[in-house]
C-alpha cells in the first residue's frame, strides 16, 4: 500500500499558492453546510510514520477550517480516568457531535500497532483488535459519522533524512525525541505491521488514504482535498437520504386510503390473540417463546424470604468488599415488562451496598446532547470505573424493544443493533466488568392487577402513565421483540437472566442471587 | 455549636418503627414533587467526626429516597483529571441537575478543614477558603440548589468508645483505619477548627445542622427529617415564585393599554440618540463610556502588519513551548460588538498554536443538560487543564450583556452575576490560569459597512442573521451594559482589554500582543 507514497511527490510553490485559496473556500463552504444540517459528524483520523507531518497537517486543517467547530484530540498516554475504563471509552467521550469536525491525533489504531511492534501483544491479539476496529467503524458509519482516515508515509531513507534535518535546526530540534529514534530503529517492523492493519481496515465506508509526507505543500493540499471530498460525499448521501425519506412519506400519504381498507394479516392476528397491535412485527412460534417456559406460579413465603434476603444482601455486600473487587466492576441491566418490579428489585440490591460504590442510571428519552451522537454514546458515558457498580434501569436494549416496536428508528437501525450491542458488552467484559442482564417478567393478568393497584394508591400514582396502558396493548409485539433479543444477545460472556416476577419476593431473591453468583465467579477469575 | 449534640440523644426502637414509614412516604412524595417540577436541585452535604455515622446515613438516605434519582459522590482524594483543574471543578462536574438529589460525602469543607488541622495551611488561608465557600453557596442558593448541610458529631469520649467498639467486632473492624486513630489524636484541634468553619458558613439560605451521631436511630430519623423539611421549604418557595410570576404577568397584561400610551423616557431617549431600544436600561454619562476614549482611526499598513504578525505569532508559539507552560494554562475570552472581527482575531491566534494545545468553545444557546444547571456550569465544564488553552468565543459575560439587554433573565440574576463572575475568574487565576478578556469594538458606521459586505459575499452570508440587525437597533443598551461590565469585572487579576477594531490589522496585532504579554508575565511568576 505504501509504494505509491514513496515516489517523491512534490507541489511547486506557485501551484500551491494558486490552489490553496479555492480549496480553503470550498472547505469552509462544505464545513458550514455540514454544520448547518447537523445530520452527520466528520471524524478525521491522523496516523502514520513519525516525522511525516502529522502534527503540521492537524494545524493546517485547523487553519483552513473554521476552528471554532473543530475539536482536536491528542490521544496520547491514557489518563487515570481513562485507564479505569474500557479502552474505547476515551474515543467515545471525544466523539464530535453531528455538525462538527473531530480530529484524532493518535487514534484507536495507535495502541494496537505500537504494542505489536514492541511485541507486547501476539499476532492473534492484533487481529482481534483489528476486528474490533472494523466493527466500531462500521457502526460509526451507520451512525452518520464520516470517517476520513489519513496515513502519512515516508520511506525509510526519507524518514531518516527528515529526522536528521529536524535535529539540525535549533528551532525544530525539540520536536525530535528519543522515542522517534527508537521507533526509527523499528522502521521495517512498523511498516510491515501497519501495512497489515491498514489493509484489513480499509473498507468502502472508511477507506485509508496513504499520503506521502515528504513535501509539506503536497501533503497539505492532498489532506485538505481528502477532507473536502469526504464532506461533499457525505452531503450528497445526506441529501439523497432526505429526498428518499420525503418520497417515501409522500408515497405513504398517497397510498393511505387503500391500505386502510385491506390490512388482512394484522386483522387476523387481532382475531387470534384478541389484542393485536398495529405495529406487531409478526407472531412468535411457541418454541422460541421463552416466556412460556417460565414458572410464574411458585411463591416464596414471607419468613423464608426475609431470611434469604438478609443472607443474600450480606453476601453481596461482602463481595463488593472483596480485596479483588477494585479489579473488576459491575454493569447491571434491568429490563422487563412494565410493573414487573424492576424498581423494587433494584432497591433490594442497593440497600445492601455502600452508596459510594454504585450509581443508578434511569434511562429515559435521550437529551439534546445525546441525540446528536451515535446511539450507544449515552451509555458509554455511564460505563463504571473499576471497583464500582453501574445499574441501568432500562438500557441500550431500548433500541430493540421500544424503539423497534414503536418504530422510533428504522428497521435497519434496530437490526444492526444486536451486533453493536454484543460488541459493546464484549468490550466491557474484556475490561473486567461483569455484565448482568436481568429481564423481569409478569403475565398480563398480574400486570393488570398491579396497574390498577398503582392507580389506586396515592404515592404510587406517579408510576403509572397513559403510556403504560398503550404499551400493554402491544404486548404480543413486545413479546416477539424480547424473545428475538434474548436469542441474539444472550451470549456466553453476558447471558440474559429471565426472572419470573409474578411473585415479587421470589423475583428479588433471584435477582440478588444472580448478581452474587456472577460477581463471585468474576472475582474467582480476577 | 456542638454542645447540644453531646447530650446522648436516643430514639427507642418502637418510636423508630412507628415514625419511619410515615417519614419515608413523605420523603418519597417530596422527592417526586421536586423531580416533577424540575425547578430546583437538592444537594445534601455530609460532614463531621469520623465514626459518627456519615456513611451509614448516606446509605439510609439512598434507601429511603428513590435511589434512581439520587447521585451520591464520594469526594475523596482528587483524581489526576481533577488535580489538573481548579479545586472547585470536581464539585461543579458532580452537581445534580434540577429535579434530582445529590449527596456529597466529603465536600468543599473537607480539604480546608483537614489541611488546617494538619497545619498545611495558615489561619488566613482557611478564612479565605471559607469566604469562597460562602460565595459559592450563596450562588447555588440563588441558582435554585437547595443545600442541606448535616454535620455528624460525637464528643471525644463518645468517639473513642465508638472507634473501639467498631474495632472489636470482626464485621466492622475494616471500617476503622489508621487514619481514623490519627484523626482522633487531633480531636480537640479538629473540633475547634470545624466549629469555626461551621460558624462562619451557617447562613440563612444554607444553615448547618449538627446531629449527634451516637444513636443510629436518632441520627437517621433526624437526617431524614432535615432533608424532608428542606425539600418542603423549597417546594413552597418554588410555588410562591411561580405564583408571583403569574401575578406579575397578569398585571402587565392588565396594564398594557396604558403603558403603551405614555412611555415618556424611552421616547425621549429615542429622540436624543436616534435609535433608542425599547429595553434600553438608561443612558450612559459620557465620563464612564470607555468607548469614547478609543482611537478607532489609526491604521496599520499591510507590510508592517505582516512583519509584526509573524513576530507575534512566533512569540506566542514559543511561549506555549516554554518549560513552565505545563504549570499554567490560558483562558481567553472574546467578546465584542457583532462583526468586530472576533473570529478573524481568534484564527490569527490559533494559527500560531499546535492544534493539540488549544480548544475553542463557541458559546451559543445552552443545551438541555446545561439549562437544568446553575448558570456557570456550562463554562466550568470547559475549564482547561494545565498546559492548555481554552478560547471562549463569547462567554459567561453573556449574562450581563445579551441576557440583560434582551431580558432573558431577571434583573436580580444579572446583577448578582458580576460578583459570581469575579469569584469564578479568581478561582481560575488561583489555579495558575491566565484569564485574558478581550473586547473588540467597532463604531456603528463600520459595523454597518461590514454587515452589508457580509450580505453581499457568498460564503460569508452565513455570518449575518436577522438577529444581528435586531441587536444593532439596541446599540445604546449594549453600550451601557458593556461599560458597566468593564467597571464591575475589570479586576487586577483579570483585566479587560478593549481593542479598537475598525482597523482589522491593528486589532489582531493588539490581541496577539495582549495574549503574549499576559502569558509571559504568568510564566515569570510560575
Amino acid at each position: 500500500m505504501f509504494e505509491s507514497a514513496e515516489l517523491g511527490h512534490e507541489v511547486s510553490k506557485s501551484k500551491y499558492e494558486r490552489e490553496v485559496p479555492a480549496l480553503r473556500e470550498a472547505l469552509l463552504e462544505a464545513q458550514y453546510e455540514v454544520l448547518d444540517r447537523r445530520s452527520s459528524a466528520t471524524l478525521i483520523l491522523i496516523g502514520g510514520v513519525d516525522g511525516a507531518g502529522k502534527g503540521e497537517t492537524v494545524n493546517v486543517l485547523n487553519e483552513w477550517l473554521d476552528p471554532r467547530h473543530v475539536h482536536t484530540h491528542a490521544l496520547g498516554v491514557p489518563t487515570e480516568d481513562e485507564r479505569a475504563r474500557p479502552a474505547h471509552w476515551r474515543f467515545w467521550r471525544s466523539l464530535p457531535p453531528r455538525g462538527k469536525v473531530g480530529i484524532y491525533f493518535g487514534s484507536w489504531y495507535t495502541q494496537p500497532i505500537v504494542q505489536r511492534v514492541f511485541r507486547q501483544t501476539s499476532e492473534a491479539e492484533l487481529d482481534q483488535a483489528v476486528e474490533r476496529i472494523v466493527e466500531l467503524e462500521r457502526m460509526l458509519a451507520d451512525e452518520r459519522v464520516t470517517l476520513v482516515k489519513i496515513w502519512f508515509h515516508l520511506s525509510k531513507a526519507q524518514q531518516k533524512k527528515r529526522l536528521e534535518a529536524l535535529s539540525r535546526d535549533k528551532k525544530t530540534r525539540w520536536r525530535v525525541t528519543e522515542k522517534d529514534w527508537e521507533h526509527f530503529a523499528l522502521y521495517d517492523r512498523f511498516r510491515k505491521i501497519s501495512e497489515r492493519v491498514l489493509r484489513h481496515t480499509s473498507s468502502g465506508h472508511a477507506p485509508w488514504h496513504v499520503v506521502e509526507g515528504l513535501d509539506a505543500r503536497y501533503r497539505s493540499l492532498t489532506a485538505g482535498g481528502l477532507v473536502l471530498s469526504a464532506m461533499r460525499a457525505q452531503i450528497e448521501r445526506d441529501t439523497a437520504a432526505a429526498n428518499a425519506k420525503k418520497a417515501a412519506a409522500a408515497k405513504v400519504e398517497a397510498a393511505k386510503p387503500e391500505t386502510a381498507k385491506v390490512e388482512p394479516s394484522s386483522t387476523a392476528a387481532k382475531g387470534r390473540k384478541g389484542k393485536g397491535a398495529p405495529h406487531e412485527p409478526g407472531l412468535l412460534p411457541e418454541t422460541t417463546n421463552l416466556f412460556k417456559a417460565l414458572d410464574l406460579k411458585s411463591r416464596v413465603d414471607k419468613d423464608d424470604y426475609e431470611k434469604r434476603l438478609e443472607e443474600l444482601q450480606g453476601r453481596l455486600n461482602l463481595l463488593t468488599r472483596h480485596k479483588k473487587f477494585p479489579k473488576i466492576g459491575v454493569v447491571g441491566v434491568f429490563e422487563g415488562v412494565d410493573a414487573a418490579g424492576k424498581g423494587g428489585a433494584i432497591r433490594r440490591v442497593t440497600q445492601s451496598l455502600d452508596a459510594r460504590v454504585y450509581r443508578i442510571h434511569p434511562i429515559a428519552a435521550p437529551t439534546e446532547e445525546e441525540r446528536v451522537q451515535p446511539y450507544l454514546w449515552r451509555f458509554w458515558r455511564h460505563v463504571p470505573q473499576h471497583g464500582s457498580i453501574a445499574i441501568f434501569d432500562r438500557s441500550w436494549y431500548g433500541r430493540v424493544l421500544v424503539e423497534r416496536v414503536e418504530r422510533f428508528c428504522r428497521d435497519e437501525d434496530w437490526q444492526r443493533a444486536f451486533g453493536e450491542i454484543n460488541a459493546f458488552e464484549e468490550s466491557l467484559v474484556e475490561h473486567g466488568l461483569v455484565v448482568v442482564k436481568i429481564w423481569m417478567h409478569v403475565d398480563p393478568a398480574e400486570q393488570l392487577k398491579r396497574f390498577e393497584e398503582r392507580q389506586a394508591t396515592g404515592f404510587k400514582r406517579f408510576k403509572i402513565t397513559e403510556e403504560d396502558w398503550r404499551n400493554r396493548e402491544k404486548w404480543p409485539a413486545y413479546e416477539v421483540a424480547a424473545c428475538q433479543m434474548f436469542d441474539r444477545t444472550s451470549t456466553e460472556i453476558a447471558p440474559w437472566k429471565i426472572v419470573a416476577a409474578n411473585d415479587k419476593r421470589g423475583a428479588r431473591l433471584t435477582v440478588l442471587e444472580t448478581l452474587c453468583d456472577r460477581i463471585a465467579a468474576a472475582l474467582d477469575r480476577a
